[in-house]
């Protein structure tokens, strides 16, 4: 059974999630049709990274088996026109090795969450940015945030559904910079706890507006408390833009 | 009477183009209907540019007259809750003089068309760009495009229906650049043909596409016939960006 790998740019805003559930259509359910309409056999999909519902993606990777072999460029011209009407377009497609696992293979994510900080609401940009119209301080936020940066128990910005055998993780990069009236807070690490980033970008957003010092921050972290954590900023403005290999 | 300017940000999807029509909602209707129901009197408004279904803005510039004085900033807010959930959105609210005419006073307006150049069609931008999955050549592009600026008659690349007194015009810029998988195309002249930039948008990829020179863009604007242009580009890829005054 040839593995292929792919990498995906979606609109998070009329899915479930990534994950397969009852409840409505998912990222990695609507590729997994396409590909049964495509092949004719029923195929599994896996994910780098779970994404919630209405989070987005630019460079999402997922892997599956085909059971013949395919070229890989057919494969995505055949994916892209069996995913068409639904928001969810393949960039590339590979062939993987046995051992490529999308999830348990990846040595790092990127994801960005992008801030519209201005007083008037989103037109162009509905359902792809958290509008803040209070005015943030996108240098302190971003001084804040290194002390985010290396091992720490993450407990504090850790959903309550999460389910990572341990709330240790090592945040590789934390940045913001501001373009315009967009501020874009960019994470890495090898992984994330469930709505980590989320978390880390609604405390950022208390200390953008006055209402926490840096040093709050720098307790909330130590704290290992979920409610020491700011309100958790809304999924519209995630993205999932790459997933590193070794 | 006192009179007011307000920029805008829109997007086109749902509107049938900023002027008033009988066979669905305009963006002029909607911001009028809005001031009706927050000021409780019919107003008129008038809007630098008259784009058509499906184009955008970022910058678009607008007046009309109240019969009371308003403070500019609770204008602002008072529109954008009444604009709900339109998408449309009031980015800056001033009072202007008597003499101050959204269209008629405007000194240059800038335009920006974006083309999703790759393979694999948008599912973040769907509707924000015009998807093209050939290679193009932008450099070529920008080079042939300046062929184009300076005052010529610009029949060519003007819609059947285009209502201007004279098909001549100043093209004081039009430059090709790329920005990863989007090229962007921005032109900028004190007032435009109806459908100019997207019909040399149109011209401009059969360039970049190499089924036309440089020579053949020039041989269309000196044909001066409607019939020498280019397929027109699609709406959704234009976005009216911003209209200078004196």
């Amino acid at each position: 059974m040839p593995r292929y790998r792919i990498t995906l740019e979606y609109d998070g805003t009329p899915f479930v999630g990534w994950q397969i559930q009852i409840n409505g259509p998912s990222v990695a359910g609507t590729i997994a049709d396409a590909l049964g309409r495509l092949t004719g056999r029923e195929t599994s999909v896996y994910g780098a990274g779970r994404t919630d519902a209405g989070v987005h993606a630019m460079g999402q990777v997922a892997h599956f088996d085909l059971d013949r072999s395919w070229d890989p460029l057919k494969l995505r011209e055949g994916l892209n026109a069996c995913l068409r009407p639904a928001p969810v377009s393949v960039l590339q497609a590979s062939e993987a090795g046995d051992d490529f696992h999308a999830r348990y293979s990846a040595a790092r994510r990127h994801y960005l969450y992008r801030i519209l900080n201005r007083r008037a609401p989103p037109a162009l940009e509905v359902n792809r940015v958290w509008h803040v119209n209070q005015p943030l301080d996108e240098s302190a936020m971003h001084r804040a945030a290194q002390c985010l940066v290396g091992s720490h128990d993450f407990t504090t910005f850790r959903s309550a559904e999460c389910q990572a055998a341990s709330p240790v993780k090592t945040l590789d990069r934390l940045t913001v910079i501001r373009r315009g009236d967009i501020i874009e807070i960019a994470a890495a690490a090898r992984s994330f706890l469930h709505n980590q980033v989320r978390s880390m970008v609604g405390s950022l957003k208390l200390v953008g507006g006055g209402k926490w010092s840096p040093r709050d921050l720098d307790s909330a972290l130590h704290a290992k408390d979920r409610t020491a954590c700011g309100p958790v900023a809304p999924p519209h403005g995630l993205y999932l833009v790459a997933v590193d290999y070794e």
